[in-house]
This record gives structure tokens, sequence and C-alpha cells, in this order.
């Protein structure tokens, strides 16, 4: 009998008292419209706790290609519940010689840190000095956002490291491919950074690059 | 005569100067989809004044419940063009004796005023220090985002307070039922608070958490 | 023996598991200086309950002027807690006739709920479109982000407001204050409100302008 | 040969190494539901340069009217590409003798540049002093959020400017036309100003107010 | 010669071009004045690639205490350079039946991948339903701003974890500590939380609180 | 008398009308610590209106270099009443065959208005997509936020434009100069490019680099 009052009465306050309309999170729904602030929100009804875990970073990227590295993003929508909250993650895989090249996140900072093997890593400032550190197990870096980086396996075996970012949608921009894996005509490539004619059709050759 | 001409001047004014694509507000519409920033906009030729008042205060909350209080929101979807406006309101009622159990507002920062009786109020930091007061008619105080903090008649007669959020979804918790009242499996409650197996399964029965 | 294992164990657990440089709160320092984000803040060992609370809504203000009514801030530094936590409050005492003169507040949305009293209240938007109610004890309404609006007490006795804004610093213009009460020449002000010469003369007379 | 192994390897790198759900920016889809942060985005795959471009900014605005002047802004949707990217810009003409009435924007601050011509423009800041300046071509001048101010050509021949602000969205509200131009009673006009009935009265005439 | 007029070009050319007040960074002077926004910043002629990197996470903490855990810290001003970035690490070593006690972050989302053995984790939504995994290596699980969660060390041998924030300062409330390690008065959070005053002394006991 | 009596009720409704505290803006004190959200405030009381404008954009930049062109900036502190607002201007010189090298702005988006002459502008998204347009007198054009962008004199004559960002302080790194104009190894630059030692020795050797 008691139990049913302390029930009646809890229900009872459960409704005066919580906020039926709070937004905790708001899960990716793929196939409704994107807005500035990321995805459109998954009916919270079927949201379950599939939508907050991502099982994507637990295997090694593939690491065969010229690089010999690979970038293995958590991010909405596959990472369904982290659209919108503000952070997000990735996995970089270095094989042994391998290297992120140089690249920019348009939208968040960047901290990293090494779960195995040595990085050399480094980033320019608009001031164009450099900041460069050897980085072993365990150690971290700070990458301020916008700013041209790079991670380099410097050790002699494979190297891993994950890195965080302070956005849901951090963006990703890679240098030699933005200059030299599309149709950017090859005299506008060398006259907005000064290389060579035959440097920017070779490298348009080896990354797929037109014009 | 010169009216025409003055009115003619000032519609290709009006259309000439004003900023066709303003959004000074965005009213909630329920039925379009939600984002990371809240709900879709209302089409602005259907929104009136009933959408910025909202009359849900006025009411004192029923406090025949065991913690002898009430928590009335004014938050979108029902005060609909409070939505995205980075603010939102709530009542407390507090009857004689009466409790808003410790909680957190995940999104905002709170301020309270108090408009009768006396309440005793407190939140605690990071540091686990604990900021204690107790407030008269007219008196107010502010809790930190996310800082548990709690409410009492401490009062002979029953109170009543205002709380405003820098936030349109300024989200509540509230310890014990996030604690006992779902069906987080009593192992786990008592592994991750160090309670005891008989108090959590005692609250549990008693705000109808199963497990 | 046991308290004293455990009190041993938990002062290096504290140590070990709390972030030292928290930051909960940023209470004004007012003799330190200002940034873009508010006041700098107080050392944490100084800070004291009394930095949270504030009982200057308490008393009404003085309406004996020729608005009949009275503005009250809650913001920092006098209300020293609240610097930086994205909320404060008002309080508006409205005599019989009083009335608070349309302004805006170039940095917040503003939330009001009445007390006492009946008050008419409006704003207007961007495509000059006028929103109005009259609202009575416990009605609450939204006025958005840097819209002109104004409150008028259309009651027969006295009325009181709160009102809460979506950041610690507001800020308030008061349409005719700033028209009227300062030196701006009165040719610009005729040539950039259409008023003319005699109006902005008389009422820079009353309100204490010049030029 | 060796060309096919680098396109096999660029392939391969690409889609191991891009972030495939990058948003880089939100192209305005003025069909799609509007969020509090702005246009929902066009599917990515629409997306042309000519998002990106605008050319409404090239003509000078129509100054045949009782100011002598014309705001022409460049804003979503029409110019799609800017949405959500936090900054937008206008054109300011004014002919000679022309005026920008004062006017706030409750979203940003603005920043002027003067092309051709005088321009005295001036603000007023919440503590009622006013900040007036003569801008010659080449001058810059910034006008903090929400504050009102004016631009007024004071020079002998047509003026032009520039303004860009600091959201995809600043709005813009007309002292003049907030006034005067709707349906707000006069009566209501006269207690939140202090203006004279007359004066009210004639000037809704003007500019097409009613009430 | 050639050489030399190019660098005469070159240096004038880095001064016309260069933005010489550009602050890509805010390392932390922990000398300086704290704001809303953070630590004060260093002078950047005495920042060093060190202020950028951090070795505080290599070594693993001290789970000797009654949780059999430890949580370490990447923080300002430790860690100089991540100050005002909106990004911050930490490192979760969990021993043989160890947890991180419930606990909330107030100022950020927090995701996590699991490094090493297996991690029961879960948070509680405003709704107070449970959203729980079971994480194995490489698993990452994102917890929303301010809502209650813990992870446990639910596999046989050691866990390690990294965890990250959307913010530079995140917070860090443990919930146990919050109410049994602190001189909050025992009835008051017997009133607020609905726990017995048995239970709360003993814990108040077993955790340093006193009152 | 009546005079008297208006001003001293004035005086007193100042007082108790207006916000004493209110921050309207933050005009930068060079000589007061940084934080995270830009420069110290200066001193209120020692603001005048030349804090708010700035005629450093009325001069063309000096184009005599390898790019022939020049940027150049309106921020704080040189511009002092712009800290903190969250916008910023600059002005864009080029020279007859004059360029604006590939940049990056980290802190903010960028939109273009040509004044004078013909350019080619153009960005490359995340998806290595290239967006270009030739802009006209009059025409606009906008740079999402962090993407490598440039702008090309590609008319006959002198080209002019102005720039505005949604930032204080967007930032700026040129890409050739982060690359070749400091001491990064060369071995580096090679490794996270893909370039060529001879290209990268020789720029290095014509933008002033060293290693």
């Amino acid at each position: 009998m008691k139990m049913i009052i302390h029930i009646f009465f809890t229900l009872s306050l459960v409704s005066s008292i919580s906020f039926a309309s709070v937004q905790d999170f708001c899960v990716a729904d793929p196939k409704g419209p994107q807005s500035p602030s990321g995805y459109s929100c998954k009916n919270p009804d079927q949201v379950t706790e599939n939508d907050f875990a991502f099982s994507g970073l637990a295997k090694a990227g593939n690491t065969s290609n010229i690089i010999k590295a690979a970038v293995t993003p958590a991010f909405a929508p596959t990472f369904a519940g982290i659209n919108g909250l503000g952070v997000s993650l990735a996995r970089l895989d270095l094989a042994s010689g391998g290297v992120i090249p140089l690249h920019t996140h348009p939208g968040a900072s960047e901290v990293l840190v090494v779960i195995q093997g040595t990085i050399c890593a480094g980033f320019i400032s608009s001031a164009n000095k450099v900041y460069l550190k050897t980085l072993e197990k365990g150690d971290s870096m700070v990458f301020p956002q916008g700013l041209l980086h790079f991670q380099l396996n410097s050790g002699k075996g494979p190297a891993l490291a994950f890195v965080a970012f302070g956005s849901s949608s951090p963006g990703l921009q890679i240098l030699s491919f933005a200059l030299f894996a599309n149709d950017l005509p090859s005299e506008l490539v060398e006259a907005t950074t000064f290389l060579s004619d035959a440097e920017v059709k070779k490298l348009k050759g080896v990354l797929g690059g037109t014009n």
C-alpha cells in the first residue's frame, strides 16, 4: 500500500518537476535537413545507447598508401550521438615511415596523445614560427585551430595516436590534396604558391589532379 | 497629394532599406525537425504576439507530492517564442517543508529571486566547497552552470521563487531521480556512489526504480 | 584506525581525481583589468557565499521621477558572482501611470514575469511589426535581443516585475535619453529621426540635453 | 603503369584520410526549414561557385526617397553561401544630403569603410555618450552591437560606403520606422518616448503609420 | 645579388602582408589575472614548443585508493598551451575492480576511447533514462554535457582510457565527494537526496565529511 | 524653475534607470594583459571617438614586392575600438599582375567586395573541390573559415578590394611563407608536402627560409 502511494506521488512528481522538452543531446538523423549547427535530431524515442557508442576506431586504418598512414574519424552521422556536442575524435595510424601530411582543421583546435611509437609533430603559427616536438608514448600536444600542422612517424615501428577536436565538425584540409588533387589550373597553383610549373605538374600527376 | 507622395516614397524606402530576410526570432514550430540549435522556426507570417507571451507561470504548481514542491518551466515549445533566444524562466513553488532536491542544469547557469517566504539555497563547487545562503523575499542568488544545487523552504509558510537560465534549453537532472527512478542496476548505483545496497533498494522502492 | 586509513585514502584520492585548476565561476574582481569576456576573477580562496547572493533587488526602486518607474539591475560588479555566467536579473518598479520607456538591450534577449499589477508590454520587430500584450500577475513575455520594447503600468495600483537576461552584461539603451539627454547636436537628431527642431529642443530641455 | 598505381593509391588514400561528413559551409536552401542557427543547408552536390559570389552590391541603390539614401544587403538567402558563416556585408548609397537614419543591428557589431565622399557617422553608448566622427574616403569606423547609430552625407557630392557585420543575420531596426511606420498606438508612442501627440501624428502621417 | 633582392623584397612583403597583432593562441600565464575566458596570455616572445606539449599523461595515475582508479587531467595552467583553445584531455586508469564514480562535467561534453581492458560506461539523461555500454579496446562513447556518468572496469585486468572534452576548462564534480566530503550539514544532504541519516553519516565518515 | 525640477528628476532617473556597469565595448589597452577573448579594456573614461575610427585603410599598401600586392589590416590594438566586437576589416591592393597567395584565416570566414579592377578569387573545400570566380567592381564573394583561398589581379590595371571577417582576430597564415620562410627543416617540408628537395630549397632561398 505504501509503495503504491509512493509510486503515485512519484509519477505526479516526475510530471510536475521534469522539463518535458529538455534537449540533452541531438542524435544525428542523416535523412533530415542539416543546419549551420549540424544534423537534424533523431526522434528521442528512437535513440538508444548504440547511438552514443562507436566501434569504428577499434580497427587500424589501412596504411597501404603513399603516406603509409590513415586517419579514421569518429564524426556524425556515423557516430550519430556526437552531433552538436562540441567534441569529436579521430584515430591516426602511421606505419613505419608514415606521415599525416601538412593539413589544417578549419573548425577546431586539436589535441593528440601518443598510444604507441614515436611521433614528430609540429605546427606553424601565423607569424611563420615553427613549434616542433618529438612525442613518445603517453605524450600529448595541442595544435591551435586552423594552423598548418603535421604528424610523422619518427620511430622504428608503427605508431598510433588518438586526436580530439573541440567541435563535432572540425573539418580537415590536407594541403597537398588541396593543391594537387583537383582541377585547380596549374598556372593558378603556381601564381599563388611560387611553385614551379614542373613541380606542380609532377605532383598533379602523382595525386590525381588535372588542368 | 503630399501624403500620397509620402506614402509612395515610404514604401520604396522601406523596400530599399529593410533587410528582407532578417531573423529577429525563431518561434518554435514543434512539427518541424529539431537541430542542435533548437526547434525549427514557424513561418514568420503566422507568428503573433501570443507566441511571445506565456501564462503557464501564473498558477502555482501542485505541491501535493513527496517533495512538497513543484517546478514549472517556461520553455519551448509551450513558450514558443523563447526558442533560440538564449534565456528561459521557471517557477518554484515550495509548500511548508518543501524542497527542490539536489539537481543540476547541464546547459546554463541559474539565477533565483525569492518572491515569498524564506528559502535556504546552496550549491557545491568542483572543489567540493559548499556555498549556502538563507534568502528572504527579494533576495537573489546565482548557481553556476552544471553544479549541484538545491532550494529548501526554511521558513514557516509557503515559498515562491522565479528562476532564470542563460539558455532556452538549460536541462534539468534531479539527482535522486537519476539514481533511483530508473532501471540502472542497483550494483552499478552502489559501485559508483558508495551507497549501500539496502539504501539503494529502499530508494528505488520509494522513487519507482527497478533492477 | 579504519577511519585514519579512509581519510588517508580519501585525501590521496581527492588529489588524484580532482581537476585542480577547474574554473567553475569567475567572481568579479572590480580592481583587476576587464576583458571582452567580463571582469577579472577574484582569487578563489577569497570567494564566499556572499559573492553569489545579492540583496539589492529586495527594495523597491525610487519611482519619484518623470517616468514614475525604476529599473534596479543585479549585475557585476555589485553582484560579483554573476560575472561571466551568461545570465542576469533586474527589478522593474512601476508606480501608477509609470512606464519603462522604449529601450533596447544590445547584448541579450529579455524575459519578464509580472509579480504584481498589470503591465502592457510590447516590442517592435525589424519588419516594423508591433507585438503587444497586456500581462497580469504571473504572466511572462520574451523580448528578442536588441529590439525596441517598453513596459507600461496599465493597471490601477503599482506594478512589479522581474526581468532576466541571457547575458551577464545585457546593456541598456533608453531611446529618449540616447536622443535627448546628451550633446548630440539637435540638427543631427532631426536629420536622423525626422523629428522637428521644436520637438527636439523641447525634449532636450526636459531631459537635460544640450546643443 | 606507375601512374596507375599512383592513382590507385591516391584514391584509397583520399577515402581513408578525408572526413567524409565534413561541413565546411551550409549554403542556404530557402525551401527547407529555418533554425535558430540559420537556413537549412543545400545538398552539397548541388552547390556551385555561384553560391559563394554575389553581384547585388555592384549597382547603386535607389536614393530617390525621403532619406536620399539606400541600404543594399548581401545576406542569405539571396547570397546563399554566406548562411551560417558569421559575417555579412551591405552597401550604403547616400545622395547629396542623404542620411541613413538612426538605427540598430540587434545581432552584430558593424564596421564601415568609406569608398567615396564624406560621411558624418556616430553612435550613442548605453551611458548616453555620443561618439561622432567625420570620415573621408578610406576611413573606417566601428559601431558596437545593438547601439543606435547613423550615417549622414556631410560632403558635397554623393557618398558610398560598405559595411560589414560579425553575423550572417545582423538584423536592422530603423528607429523612426519602428516608431512611426506601423500601428503602434500613438498614445503608446508618446508615453514611451515623451514625444508630443502632434509630433507623433505628423510623423505617422509622413511614414505611413496608423493608430 | 638576386638572392639579396629577394630577401629584401621578402622582408618588406612579410611586414606588409602579415597581421602583426594576430592571436593564434593564448598560452596560460598563471601569474596574470584570470577572466571568464581563461588565463591571461603569456608574452608570445616567451612561448616555446614546450608550452604546447605535455608529458603528464604518460604515467599511470596512482590507483591505490578506495576507487582503485585515477583521473589525470591535461589542463591549463600545467598544460599551458591548451588555454582558451576549446579542447582538453584526461587519462583514466582503472585497476581491476576500479571505478570512476558518478560525476558530471559542467562545462563540456566528453568522448572516451578505451586503450586497454574492458570498461562499462553509462550516463543518465534529464528524462532519467540510462544509456549503458560495455566498451572494449578501441571503442569510444560520448557523454553529453553536464549529465551524470561513470566508468567502471568490468574486465579482468587493468583498464586504460583517454577522454577528451570540448572545452579547455570542462570542470569535474564527483557526486559522492560533493555529497559526503565537505561540511554540507547532514540534514541538508538528507532533505535534498532522500538518503537516510545513517547512510549519510556513514559515508561522511568514509569520505572525510563533517557536520 | 520648471527646468531645474526637470533636471533634478532627470538625474535621479538616470541614476535609477541606467545600468552603471554596462560594457558596450572593450577598447583595447595594449599595455594590459591579453586573454583568450582579446585585449584588456581601456578605462571607459579615457575612451574617445578616435578609438572607434581608423584611417589606416585610406592609403594604398606598398605593392613593390614579389607578389605585387599588399594586405593592410584594421585590427586591435591599432584599431583599438574593434577589440572584442567580433568583426574586422582589411584592405587588399593588387598592382597589375599582383596576387594574394594561397592563405587561410584560422579564426573567421571572410567576405570580399571589389572596389576597383578585376579579381580572380577562389577557395578549396575539405573535399578538395575548387570554387573559382572572376569578380568585377562591386562583386562580392565569401570564403568559409579556415579554407585555403587566394585573390589574383586578373585585369589590366591595379585592383582594390576590402575584406571583412567575422572576428576581431581572424588570423592569417600565408601558405608559402609558412612552408618556406622559416626554419622548418627541408626534409620535414618535403615529407609532409611531397614537394621535391630542389623545389623546397629553391623557395626557401627566395622567401628567406633556412634549414
